[in-house]
This record gives C-alpha cells, sequence and structure tokens, in this order.
C-alpha cells in the first residue's frame, strides 16, 4: 500500500487556503514527509494523521517554501514528548541552522535527532528496509536540490485467515505459507500454497521532482514510475518566467512523464499569479493524459 | 489611536484555529509585529491589514512559538517586492539564525534589513519618533526575554475644516492653530483656538509581557499603563507548572495589573490543555475586574 497526501502544493509565499510544499507518504506502513513549508504541522494535524508514526523527513531544498516549517515540527515533537529517533535527509546546512534555533532557545530534543547531509550531484540511496526504498533524484534550480524516488517492495504473501482457521498451524507452517511455499499437514492433507493464501499488492514507484527546472537527464531515474509529482510552477504563457527562475512549465511536466512512460502525472506548485487551476491540467493534457493537479489535503493511492 | 490586534495567543505548539503569539498594533499610523509565531504571515492576511507598511518588528524571545513565523514574513517580504527598511529587534542570536536562512536559500533581501540585537537586562529605548516611543521591560523566563512598552504622544490640535472652511487661512495660521495658538484675520476677525479646532487624543501607554514568571520588579516599569497584556499560560491549579516552567497564572497576572493599577488587563499564551478559557477570565477577576481574553484576530482599542 503506497498512498499520498498533499499538504501544500503551492509556490513561494503561503497564504489562507493555499500551503507551501509538503506531502506525507505511507509505504507498508512506513509513514515519510517530504518537505515541510512553513504551517505543516497544522496541516498533519487537519490530515487527522499519526503524525508522530514519522520517522523519516527528505528536504528537497532549503528554499522557505519547502522547509521553514521543519524548526517547528522538530519542537512540537519534543513538547509532545516524542522518544522515537527522527531522522532528516537534506542539503549540508540544514543541520547548523536546525540546531542553531534549538541552541538559541535552549530546547534540545529529549528524542535522537539524526541529520543527514546531501551534497552529492548523483543519485544515491537514502533509506531502505524490508518494505521500501528511498533514493535521490539530483534535480537542477538555484539551489542544490534532491527530487525522492520511493520504491515498495515486494511483500510476503498474505495468510487467508478465513483458509487456515481450522488447520491448526505452527508458526513454521505460517513462515513456508508466506515464502510461498505449499504444506503438508501430519495427518497428510496437502495444500496448495495459493489456497491457503492471498497474493500481495506489486510494488509500486512514486517519484517527487520539485523544485527543478526542465530537464531531460531526469528522464531515465524515473522511467514507468506509478506516479509521478513533477512541479508545474507556471504555464507556457510564462516559459520565460520558468527559465529565469529554473522552475518548470506544466507542459514541460507533461513532456518529461510521456518520455519517461509514467503512469500517472501529478502536478503541482503553483504560483500564485493563477487563479485557474485547469489552466494547468489543460495545458499538460495536450500531449499526456493521465494528468491530476495537486489539491492541498486531497489523497492519492499511488 | 492606539489599536492592538491579536493574531495569536496560544502557547507551545500551533492547531488549527490556535495560532501561537503574534500581536499587531497600530499607533498613530505606525504598523508595530510584535512577536512572529509560525504563520503569522497567513495571519496577518487574515487581518486584512496592510501589512506591506509594518516597519518596526519586536522579537520577545526566541522560544519558536514567539518567533518561528519571522523568516517566512522577512522572505515572503522580499518576494512581494518590499523596498522600504525592515527593523528587527530582539535577542542577541537573532540576526545570526535568520541571516544564516537567507544565506542558504541564496535569497537575500532586496530591501534593507536592520537587527538591532538586545542583551541588556534593564529597560532600554528601542524606538521614537514624534508619535510613539517603544521601551523594553525586562522579564523573567527560561531564556533572555523582554516585554515592550508602546507610549503613544500627545499630537498637535486637530484643525476643525468645517470651522475653518470659509476662513481662507494661510499655511502658518494652520500651524498657529495646531500649535493651540489663537488667530486674528487680516480684516480683524479674531477667534479662539477652540473655536477652530479639536482635541487630540490623550496619549496611551500599552505593555506587553509575555513571557515571563510572576515578578513584582515588573510593576513599577508599567503603572497605570491603559491596556496590560500579561501571559497566563496556566491556571492556579498549576501554579507548580507555572513556577517550573518560568510561566504565570491568570491569577498572578491579575495581582500584577492590580499592583500596578492599570486600566485593563488583557490575558492570553494559554496553555493547550485548557479547553474553556472562561475559567481564566473568572479566576483573575476574582481580584481585578477590568479583565479580558485574547482571542485570535480580535482587535482592542487601547
Amino acid at each position: 500500500m503506497m498512498e499520498l497526501t498533499i499538504l501544500g502544493c503551492h509556490s513561494a509565499t503561503p497564504r489562507e487556503h493555499k500551503h507551501t510544499t509538503s506531502q506525507l507518504l505511507e509505504v507498508q506502513g512506513n509513514l515519510f514527509l517530504i518537505d515541510c513549508g512553513e504551517g505543516t504541522q497544522i496541516q498533519l494535524r487537519k490530515s487527522k494523521a499519526k503524525f508522530s508514526r514519522i520517522q523519516h523527513i527528505f528536504i528537497s531544498h532549503l528554499h522557505g517554501d519547502h522547509f521553514y516549517g521543519l524548526i517547528g515540527l522538530i519542537s512540537s515533537f519534543r513538547l509532545l514528548g516524542r522518544t522515537a529517533p527522527l531522522n532528516v535527509y537534506g542539503p549540508k546546512g540544514i543541520k547548523e541552522v536546525i540546531t542553531l534555533q534549538l541552541k538559541l532557545a535552549k530546547s534540545w530534543t529529549d528524542y535522537p535527532l539524526h541529520f543527514h547531509e546531501l551534497s552529492s550531484s548523483k543519485s544515491q540511496i537514502l533509506f531502505e528496509d524490508d518494505r521500501v526504498s528511498v533514493v535521490t533524484l539530483p534535480l537542477i534550480h538555484r539551489v542544490y536540490t534532491n527530487g525522492f524516488l520511493f520504491t515498495s517492495k515486494t511483500l510476503k504473501r498474505k495468510i487467508n485467515t478465513a483458509a487456515v482457521k481450522d488447520l491448526n498451524l505452527a508458526d513454521y507452517q505460517y513462515r513456508q505459507l508466506q515464502q510461498g511455499q505449499s504444506i503438508t499437514l501430519a495427518d497428510g492433507r496437502s495444500f496448495e500454497n495459493k489456497a491457503l493464501t492471498l497474493t500481495p499488492e506489486l510494488p509500486k514507484k512514486y517519484a517527487y521532482c520539485s523544485d527543478t527546472a526542465y530537464h531531460e537527464s531526469l528522464i531515465p531515474h524515473i522511467e514507468k514510475v506509478d506516479l509521478l509529482y513533477h512541479e508545474s510552477t507556471f504555464l507556457e504563457k510564462h516559459a520565460d518566467l520558468a527559465e529565469k527562475t529554473m522552475h518548470s512549465t506544466a507542459l514541460q511536466a507533461a513532456k518529461i512523464a510521456k518520455a519517461a512512460g509514467v503512469k500517472r502525472l501529478l502536478l503541482g506548485h503553483y504560483s500564485n499569479r493563477y487563479t485557474d487551476k485547469v489552466e494547468f491540467i489543460n495545458e499538460a493534457k495536450t500531449i499526456f493524459d493521465a494528468v491530476y493537479l495537486s489539491e492541498d489535503l486531497k489523497t492519492f493511492s499511488v
């Protein structure tokens, strides 16, 4: 199961009902936070997510609309009595700016706070367990920036609890079933694996690409992902502004999605100059059909 | 004219409809911001204030619920094309933490940004013009903290435009009237000053005291002010917590207000543990009658 909740999808300055970038991604029970604009902790509360379960926060770059909410979230975790470790992945400098603020407030966290500072311009693995891996996607922007690719793993087969309930299986037999084996009971009865288990969900891939200029070197890294979030700060009529500020247009996002053969494209990071978001979807749909609009607090199944 | 708008009045962690500390004070046309918790810029937009007019921001101390919104506001001023200078008054360290974040984002402000760092434990004057003065009120908290006393000045007498409209006065005669003089026209007619002018508002005093432990040495600094904002994080049933965390109870705030002979007391900086704010007012009213509750986005005439 991979599920994405948009906490904020607007660029530059936060406004009422227009929150800056943050996303919550749940992958097989892991809860990841991606970017953390000002006010993210309030959006997390509104989303009703159990946000104390977040153990890994990925920050793409150090522009304010992507990380000014981080220090507040870290502080609130402390005030709420957190004890679980928290891992923060982000550009070099992020540790200094957070620890300086904790020092000035004389408010060191009571929980372990680990910083993983990034400076490589090549894709690198940040986190992996038996359910998911996370790697960076080098992006091109005015400051050092990474996107992130989340890939869930094939899980063990699921026990069909209704089918096994009268068989009185031993623990090792459950493990055999989860690993795909068929089993034979002490009384001689044999069961095909498929008779007692359910097929788990196939692996899923989610690619987060914000902020970034249009650049085709990204394409091989995100081929055939199930869902691509690609920033679309501007429309084509402002392509000059997109180039100058190293952002993308909705059409450029669609070009990347099409070239990479992704299943679905999610647009976002809208400039405040546009009032009607339908223009973004119309522009992208001229070359790529499966396109969706981010909205604050909307959830997408990957 | 002195008018106070509460932007946020809750302590510790921001929640939906519970914003951390920030206040907007308008004094004779000057717009001052006092403290700047996370999300203050959105509260400023909701208040409908012309917040680009703010030229002076006073930060009491470097706990997050009083200043984590400052970097976002400074950044937004830049994105909104500000050119007017901005002055920030706050504890030593505030310049380093703000400039570090601007450096990491490669986003220096295009407008002049002046920091006035404070470290004195004695009251000092921070700003003065012909309409208002601002001095610090040393407070006692877990980190270095100042309150602020705003005192408006007696303005010139106001011209009664209806009374003078057929007199065809010269510029110097307007100035004479504003200074309280009576005048004689070229045709020999004499006018008492009061016949042609209106009495300006009397000077007003507003004292902001948050965060602070109960301490009586504050009293002489705030005697007879028109409005005292004194934090009341706790109720008396949690007086032990108030003492431990160097905050005040509603009763303690009322004691200070009564001893200082202030006209009105405004409570705020409520702990999230209380659901019914009426308890704060009931507790304070046992010893001081003119007590009011802060509410986010509520405006008080000083």
